[in-house]
């Protein structure tokens, strides 16, 4: 098959090595053009415009840092688009996507939005995800070209489906890890190497993640009540946590929205109830 | 062995019905007494003293709401200590633990301070964890008992280190829960149920916790060079989880201090370094 990929950082080039291991036919493109070079040295044509990148396959890819440079240099591509199916894995907003997914189609285009739930090594390895929303029709057709890059999951027709749950995972992982660099700062205060205390991190956070699917059954049925570990509880023993940050002298800002969360969870009542209700309070944020 | 719970709440209570289950002659005694009877009935005997229930056994353990509630019951027991070992199971912070053992030394008696890695249902059975500091001699002379609990890991003589590897752990815990409802809430926004979205938000924090050992080499060797995500990657990419908090009407207060910590990093000169710089930031908190 042939493959644009536009855009070759950290990630387009991983992704258009995983297209050219797999035997398809790349043209690459890119801002700065000297990054190009590695690749075409491994086969790929390089294109010298947006317009003869687009022009050169059915399938574009396209990775940019934010969606303002996708739409700039769609822009600059727009009368070869027509026909073509654009796959943008550039990370946005689900509202950006859904933009972007019309600004496509008015080019006469198909439009795939796509999350990239991998670090680039992963790309072309097991274990690497890209999660897909728009065109059904898009996707169906180029599956098996998108598989060379990652599993590949379809959401559904709103395009802004990909980065609301794109965005989700990096929320759940930049919360896993703040609070484990937060807790390498805390030991590291009393001379405790990460190579030490990462494998009792890693175990404790295994462990914990195994109470996931008992908490999805409080925040699907709004039933919070524990036998367990509750608001109440939380509330006690939560100040231990921003006081030994004070006590070693490290900052304590990762913790104090949990702590800000729990306590007003209390004072609305909710004290018998388990930690997950503050998703209820996440949706209901506190006038600023 | 003869043992003692002195506190039998949620998990007091796990603590006394895992002693007994395994045999052990056990003394429970609780603020408000009506708790003990479902103990009593599984053969526990109830002392009617925090100094009756210290008599009653060499080992004594402690499992309170906070430090201040240990001192109140441990004062009202003082002449009974003498020769005694004192496990005090209560979450609390390095100081105070330092500060309790010096008080229990002063009474006589030997001290261990613990930091339980589980919640009340895992008591008792695999995968449960209690870190222990203090009396390395009460640790060795114990273990067998306290191994009835969940096991056992002695970090050293400074009886503050148990809660300090405790409170990093919950901080990692609060890290991880407080990512997971942000995404929970914000994938919520557009009726995608828990139940759908946990199973991929476990997969995927699988996936990132096996990044851990790499990072904690970072940490170590204080060296955060990185070809696979930098601080500069990460303060471009972070506005869109914020931004799409905002126009889904949910609110931001858990993603903004790791957003701030990015952004100090990115213009403090450490654009190309990997996130795992920011402990450095964190260690080193900007003077309020
Ligand atoms: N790296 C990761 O771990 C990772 C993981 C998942 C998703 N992603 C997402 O993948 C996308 C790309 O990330 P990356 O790691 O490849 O970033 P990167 O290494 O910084 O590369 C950025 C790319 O965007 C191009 N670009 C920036 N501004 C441009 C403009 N005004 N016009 C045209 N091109 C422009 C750059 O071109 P030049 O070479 O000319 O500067 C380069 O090709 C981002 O949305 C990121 O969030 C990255
Ligand atoms: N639950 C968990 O998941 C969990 C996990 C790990 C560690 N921990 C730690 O274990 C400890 C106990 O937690 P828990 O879940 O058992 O809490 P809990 O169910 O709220 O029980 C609190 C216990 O403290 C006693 N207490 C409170 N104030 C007192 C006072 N002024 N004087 C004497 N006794 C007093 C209570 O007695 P009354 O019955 O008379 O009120 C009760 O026995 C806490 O430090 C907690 O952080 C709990």
């Amino acid at each position: 098959m042939k493959v644009t990929v536009m855009g070759l950082g950290l990630m387009g080039t991983a992704l258009a090595e995983a297209l050219l291991r797999n035997g398809h036919e790349t043209t690459v493109w890119n801002r700065s053009p000297a990054k190009a070079a590695p690749l075409v040295g491994k086969g790929a044509a390089q294109a010298r415009t947006p317009a003869e990148a687009v022009a050169a396959s059915d399938l574009v890819i396209v990775c940019l840092s934010v969606y303002a440079n996708v739409q700039d240099v769609l822009d600059e591509a727009a009368g070869a688009l027509a026909g073509r199916t654009v796959a943008n894995l550039t990370n946005g907003t689900p509202r950006q996507a859904r933009a972007m997914a019309e600004r496509v189609a008015g080019h006469g285009a198909d439009y795939l939005d796509g999350g990239i739930m991998a670090v680039p090594p992963m790309i072309g390895n097991p274990g690497a995800l890209v999660l897909y929303s728009g065109s059904r029709r898009a996707f169906d057709a180029h599956r098996g070209t998108l598989e060379a890059l990652a599993g590949a999951r379809f959401l559904g027709g709103d395009a802004g489906l990909a980065p609301l749950y794109d965005l989700a995972l990096l929320s759940a992982m930049y919360g896993m890890f703040g609070g484990y660099y937060h807790a390498m700062a805390l030991v590291g205060t009393e001379k405790v190497t990460a190579e030490e205390f990462t494998p009792m991190v890693a175990d404790w956070l295994t462990a914990m993640l195994a109470g996931l699917p008992g908490a999805a059954r409080h925040i699907d049925g709004g039933d919070h009540a524990t036998e367990v570990s509750s608001i109440a509880n939380n509330a006690a023993g939560f100040p231990n946590l921003v006081d030994a940050a004070r006590d070693q002298g490290i900052g304590t800002t990762l913790l104090e929205p949990i702590g800000e969360l729990i306590d007003r969870a209390y004072a609305e009542g909710h004290g018998a109830d388990a930690l997950t209700r503050l998703v209820e309070l996440i949706q209901n944020p506190r006038p600023e």
